[in-house]
């Protein structure tokens, strides 16, 4: 699907994108759990991938717009190399495959940039590139290159017909790798017995994850890696997991379901707002709308959803302008997708999600929101409302004069125990609005009970 | 299991040994796969928790000799974070469970070392590590210290009772998961289909893989991580796994089964001879033997077995030392087993394996024995002999000299897509010989064939 000619045109791109100068992509290496040669699953860096195409470590690509040629540097494979790995391609022939007809030693890297004017590099992620970069450049202190950065997130952020299809292949991976979890868990599980469900199906397919799995009955602690709770009748499960394909394009889905067979009446009423929230929230995409005012639209229909449960009071759009509706909906709406589950950000969200004109907020829960720039024909992105109730920011904000006023602190101290619901889907922003990628995937409240039904 | 005091008497048992100056002993970070939040599984550096328990990224230890006392440095949660993950526990209280009474930021490391008279370090085998150390000491050129290593090496190399346990309960763990894989690969399956069992068991009992399985119809590639091959009728699986147990410590077992319910006579045959060696080999075992010496016993073993096969001929004496059977054995027999699945490898094999007077040899095969020294009671270690086939190493040789007087080319070249058999356990060192670790797992031929004849 991604030809050497693709390749061939996304370096010619950038590199008349830049007009000059030299740019250096790094590819990622292999990277040490507990010693250097035990290694984790390898994940290439997406933008050298964008670039130079292969999934394999150590490698290094050099677009010399100034000197017109592109370099691939690599490691030449030794004969004891051989003996353990079998034999494997050059980098010659690896290079070819992407439309590289030069390739170096790694060693030559250092060598080569020191007869460049100016090197454009992207801002380190891994302690490794800074390490290469400063050896490389002799410089401690890093400047990565605005104009570069610019150059490759106008380039990535809108998705070819192709792309397009590696990232449908990826959310429907994503799709059935969900409804097998909802399928599997049972109660009296332990959280990483379900999960190990997700583990299974992305390596039984040839896949990785795109992100580790959140696989929690307790939704509302959002930066959860935690595995150890046992599921109870009455609970609910937020499963947050996406699967990144062979061809480096991920998926990002997010579903809420009961551990019995229905939800709580409780659960029922805040999981239809969340499901309203979101299904307004979708309606509303559609190119120059500014993923903003989308993120606002949802906080509004949010607020109205929790005033008719009996949560929050008073007028609706003064709630939001206060931020009264943090207390419930902490984060942003959704982000950028495609090679990277976060679509590139390592480059940096403002560049990624905002302009010199939109400047990102930072306002508690709008400082969250990864994406505020106006929407275009290409853009793939997620849509992920939440209710989350935290106790600890109950108490933080029992006495804020803002929160007395919206909140219904007597009604919400008898939901302390709730936990959080969310519900994501992945979006491919088209010529007039948006449709869902991949195949579908239950999310109304009968459709996901149904499934539980069905599986217990 | 591991206490307070556990922790204690370790550090002052390091203490002791160093007599002065300051160690200073790094815990591991969060690793980003494709940009810095979206982090892998988190493996903590062994040696930092061997001292300092604590399971948790961004942490550091400092146990300064000269000025009496122990220090545990960390990040304060902010109350952002309590929003984000919920209330977790202090510094304060984490070092007390591992019997630390002095906590700082991590910010006053290198204020703190300033005031050193001299620094111990373990060697960087992580990036994170290097810039650490170099913006902490202000150094570029880095030594790691070789009396903090072997000081270190000392006291991990032999296990404790408790250690053991944990160690059983790994290898136990292992066992079922290599149980499970056999019953449950089939023929037409992918290699990462059968790998995904594995996978799924890990995860499913709340445990981590030691390090990536190999699950491969291809034995003879020795570092093998691609899963992309079909299992056929007629082809042996190799699966090499093990898991490392919530407490930190690791198991490591190999297995080779037929895909189909029996062995090919071949199969049979090679096998046989593996088997024989291994067994060898663990009745070899016990304190003050070299394992280098029990690596050459297995490697005459082997030839023996390999003479009656017809695939080698001579003496048997003669072809180890000039080194023949390496055309079927090109590795090590074993090495060191503990929180690491090749134990403190990151310290160094010539310190952990070798002793200043038994050096590591630079022969092929020898050199990549990771363990030589005498055994003492307490070591745990792997006992994992092979027969691999390698095309690429037959025709190396096809004209070396040594290689035709003990080597039988026109039956070898019959066997060129044979493949690889490898069986691996994991035993502690006793006062009067060894024991193998762990619940039992089946090796023997028909006790094999049982499993796949059962589950078929």
């Amino acid at each position: 699907m991604f030809d050497a000619n693709t390749y061939t045109q996304r370096r010619l791109q950038l590199k008349q994108q830049l007009g000059g100068d030299l740019i250096l992509l790094l590819g990622n290496e292999e990277a040490g759990m507990n010693y250097q040669d035990n290694w984790y699953p390898f994940y290439q860096d997406s933008t050298f991938r964008y670039y130079f195409g292969l999934d394999l470590a150590g490698l290094t690509g050099i677009i010399d717009v100034d000197g017109d040629e592109v370099i691939l540097f690599g490691p030449e494979q030794s004969l004891d190399d051989v003996v353990w790995t079998g034999a494997l391609p050059s980098l010659a022939s690896l290079a070819v495959q992407v439309g590289v007809h030069k390739v170096m030693p790694t060693e030559k890297v250092a060598n080569y940039l020191a007869g460049a004017k100016n090197i454009h590099y992207l801002p380190p992620y891994r302690p490794e590139h800074q390490l290469k970069l400063q050896n490389w450049t002799g410089k401690t202190a890093l400047e990565p290159s605005l104009s570069l950065i610019q150059a490759v997130v106008a380039q990535r952020t809108i998705k070819s017909d192709a792309e397009i299809q590696e990232i449908e292949k990826a959310v429907t991976y994503t799709a059935r790798m969900h409804r097998s979890v909802m399928q599997f868990a049972r109660e009296g599980m332990k959280e990483h017995e379900v999960a190990s469900e997700a583990l299974r199906y992305a390596e039984a397919t040839g896949n990785l994850l795109s992100f580790p799995v959140i696989c929690t009955t307790q939704g509302q602690i959002l930066h959860n890696h935690y595995r150890g709770n046992t599921l109870r009748d009455g609970d609910m499960l937020l499963f947050d997991g996406g699967i990144q394909t062979a061809a480096g394009y991920a998926g990002d889905m997010t579903r809420t379901f009961p551990v019995g067979p229905t939800f709580t009446e409780r659960q029922r009423e805040l999981y239809q707002v969340v499901l309203e929230t979101h299904e307004a929230a979708m309606a509303a995409l559609k190119p120059g709308m500014l993923y903003k005012d989308v993120h606002l639209l949802a906080c509004r229909k949010l607020t109205d959803g929790l005033k008719q449960v009996g949560l929050m009071r008073g007028d609706t759009e003064e709630a939001v302008q206060a931020g009264a509706h943090t207390m419930f909906f902490q984060c942003g709406l959704g982000h950028m997708m495609g090679m990277d589950v976060h679509d590139m950000e390592n480059l940096g969200e403002q560049y990624v999600g905002y302009t010199p004109e939109l400047r990102k907020s930072t306002e508690f829960g709008l400082k969250s929101l990864r994406l505020g720039r106006a929407l275009e024909p290409g853009f793939v992105l997620t849509v992920e409302p939440g209710i989350y109730i935290i106790p600890e920011l109950i108490d933080m904000r029992r006495n804020d004069k803002v929160a007395q006023q919206f909140i219904n602190f007597e009604k919400l101290d008898t939901y302390r125990d709730f936990g959080g619901v969310r519900i994501e889907d992945d979006l491919l922003i088209t010529e007039t609005g948006s449709r869902i990628l991949g195949e579908p995937l239950e999310r109304a409240l009968a459709e996901v009970e149904a499934i539980r039904q069905q599986a217990l």
